[in-house]
């Protein structure tokens, strides 16, 4: 018989919840004992069912098998190297350590030359909603999505294949690429899009006075494109400073695109409108 | 007993035959006759028993009681002239032609004083998907939705009454307002959203040569901020033309937000980065 984990959840949000829901249901662990430095999340958590209960962080690290810690971006670095140094320090040297950040390299940076790096793996889950907290944790949140794990190379075969299990498990589809590729790609496929959101969100708030308006007016269209900015600053705050670089060089091709379409639509440029939007319209291929 | 309606749908695109689907389940007229420039369209759409016949606009005309003119908006003013030239000509005094273009301006302009203005009715049902022709037909797309009357008193109050039925069998929230606010509010709660989902699509498929990079890594937020930018050309190029003014005026708008935006990133002003967030995210009190 199979010796069941015991799964570690640092930050008992929407990722770090739904995780638990549906390892829980498709038996990758018997055991979820989880930790929040906001008490009320962990309160919540454990009401819902999401943990069996809650502990400190160094509880979490001495029972469990594997750690997840799905904090902010800014939390996470600090965390993961105390769970680290922990296992440096008691001689654990079989369990392992994983984040979910949407953000990789500043993370890779600062882990880099510790003495357990092997015992850490780092992936991103592709996976969320605008909401946000334990009580936004649902089933099937990863189903068919992508995951990166980022560097596999600098982690054990034994913690790759741990955390390839535990994905697998969640029906994630895994895509492997260094951390500095991860933070550039995920600048045009996520970050862009969130920013884009957000400034459509100022744009309408600043200019429609009368909010009744929107309310009144809003189409599906535009609640599709604006759904994004309901995202919340403690998470996306950390992930744009963390991705600065990259994230201001598609902002400046993305301002330029807002402008060449803005000088064909001035000049009453319909052949150039055309072309700009059949070009978008290639999209179409790749997502379906 | 009632009379049963004859209802011509001009333009057998997504919307003139999904409208076709609700009203003739729901019993709002019993007949009814389509009509298309393309015959593929016109042929799929009486394959796909969306009308119960094709016939030339002017059996259209002659046939129905309201005439539907969902063509795209570069073509509607001409048919809708055409149209009010027919009622003149033959004395038609109770039919009644109504189109569902997404800017109302120019169209209005061009009407104003012809002298079967009042059986025109002007609306602008906001419901769509980025999909197109008869094919992408379907039924509810407008439940629930918001559908604008335009310059409600240039037309006969008889008129209004018959379109009104009209848009409450489709069980759509019927908004007043006059052609130019709708024009101005459009831009920024429609037109926008899909110049910045354009420019998204734009932005990413410039900068990702690898088209298996977006495939693989687009989550549900990029899909959900990219879907506007599959709409095509021949819908949007005119209305991007035909409200230029405002538009350009929004995009303007847009643009310094995308700035100020980009300069916090630039200065790890986080400060001002949570400012901006926390604002945007007054939409979720609007958005549901």
């Amino acid at each position: 018989m199979e010796k069941k984990r015991t799964v570690g959840i640092v930050g008992l949000g929407l990722i770090g919840g739904s995780m638990a829901v549906d390892l829980r249901a498709r038996g990758y662990a018997s055991c979820f004992i989880g930790t929040d430095k906001n008490p009320l999340n962990a309160e919540a958590a454990c009401r819902l069912g999401l943990v069996d209960r809650v502990a400190s962080l160094e509880e979490c690290i001495e029972e469990c098998d594997v750690i997840v810690v799905s904090v902010p971006v800014s939390a996470a670095a600090g965390i993961l190297h105390t769970v680290l140094d922990t296992f440096n320090e008691k001689g654990f040297t079989d369990k392992i350590v994983m984040d979910v950040c949407s953000t990789k390299s500043q993370i890779a940076e600062r882990l880099k030359y510790h003495p357990c790096r092997k015992r850490y793996v780092a992936s991103h889950p592709m996976a969320g909603t605008e909401h946000s907290g334990p009580w936004a944790a649902m089933p099937g949140l990863f189903d068919g999505r992508a995951c990166i794990i980022a560097d596999r190379e600098e982690s054990d075969a034994s913690a790759v294949r741990a955390v390839e299990e535990l994905y697998k498990t969640l029906n994630m589809r895994i895509v492997y690429m260094t951390s500095d590729s991860h933070d550039v790609h995920t600048a045009y496929v996520s970050h862009l899009s969130h920013v884009s959101s957000f400034a459509l969100a100022l744009t309408v708030l600043d200019k429609e006075r009368d909010e009744k308006h929107i309310f009144d007016l809003a189409s599906g269209g535009f609640s599709s494109t604006v759904r994004l900015a309901k995202s919340g600053a403690d998470m996306w705050v950390p992930i744009f400073t963390q991705n600065r670089d990259n994230l201001l060089r598609v902002m400046d091709t993305y301002i330029e695109k807002m402008q060449e379409f803005r000088k064909a639509v001035e000049d009453f440029d319909e052949e150039k409108i055309r072309a700009l939007i059949d070009e978008a319209n290639r999209i179409k291929k790749i997502i379906r």
